[in-house]
């Protein structure tokens, strides 16, 4: 389409990014070329330090560029609760909309027999001996509310058992400003059986 | 919201970018950090090289990290047709939706009184040498439909009635798939002033 390499490769590269088509594309690489140049060294550079430094915390398993997430180092927070998620996104989100004071464990997946991801996969391993090693009262099980997410929350329910934790699962039904005409019938029935007092 | 610097620094250059919150940021950012490491480098290199090598060709003003642009260096284009264009990103509009051969003109702008834009901001001395120096035969306005859009393509038509070269203005109407019950009515007037033959 044109014929300016430079030009032509941060198109492509911008592509790759999630929900980025053609044309948010030239939005972005236009935006940054025609109006904010330190924009983008300063994303350039924060990609390349990402890219370089982030790995996963060795306690919860969130990303992290050190050994020990901030949260696991943080004597502050309630050790005796663990929420467990599926990804790293699933702890900014959580942090970001509620005051959650406890650590958190990522599985960075689910489980999904069908995938051949069985718990060796997820290393699932690692939360068992959180359980013994950790002074653990509440397993929160925030997995995603689909099937794997289900199957994967049973599975931690169980071990949490086995290791005397109560396990929680957080809750199901209408989400905020859901109209129920426009719900499906799953969330429809897990709200309406997790009907509480009014 | 975390306390991982490279993270939290990686989401804020993410959300600089053109209509990316705090959510698509986060997206993006777990995306490339947990499968597509590659891409992030790629993505920061790109950006890099196109921050420090892009500018503006001295003859059309779009982007280019020549001197010269590739459209205007290129002798198969029709060097007697000037498409005159607000911003690089309609050129790169207009070359991915038609197969326009002429050359262009980027204004980089459009003529705004209010804001203190006249034709000395817009640089429009430049297109008055090109329609000097240059065997122009057609000069298409191709500025937005909008107020300043309008005024700045009156303005360029009387330069080029002073050079004794045809302009000519991109058509305006019901654009492909639009409902005429929710066209405004600017359009809907355009569009049938603009009828023709059928
Ligand atoms: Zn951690
Ligand atoms: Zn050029």
């Amino acid at each position: 389409m044109t014929t300016e390499p430079a030009l032509e490769e941060l198109l492509a590269a911008l592509r790759c990014l999630p929900g980025v088509g053609t044309k948010s594309a030239r939005r972005m690489a236009l935006h940054l070329l025609e109006r904010d140049r330190p924009g983008a060294r300063r994303l350039s550079r924060a990609l390349a330090v990402a890219a370089d430094t982030i790995g996963h915390c060795s306690r919860c398993r969130t990303l992290t560029a050190a050994t020990i997430c901030a949260r696991c180092a943080d004597a502050s927070r309630d050790a005796g609760v663990i929420c467990v998620v599926e990804t790293p996104g699933d702890v900014l989100a959580i942090e970001g909309a509620t005051d959650f004071r406890g650590l958190f464990h990522v599985l960075l997946g689910r489980l999904s027999p069908l995938d051949g991801i069985g718990p060796a996969e997820l290393g699932l391993d690692r939360l068992e001996q959180r359980l013994h090693d950790e002074p653990v009262r509440e397993l929160i099980l925030a997995t995603n509310a689909s099937v794997e997410g289900e199957v994967t929350a049973h599975y931690l329910a169980e071990m949490a058992a086995r290791h005397g934790v109560r396990a929680t699962r957080i809750a199901q039904g209408v989400p905020a400003g859901g109209e129920l005409e426009y719900l499906d019938a799953g969330t429809l029935s897990h709200a309406l059986s997790g009907r509480r007092e009014y």
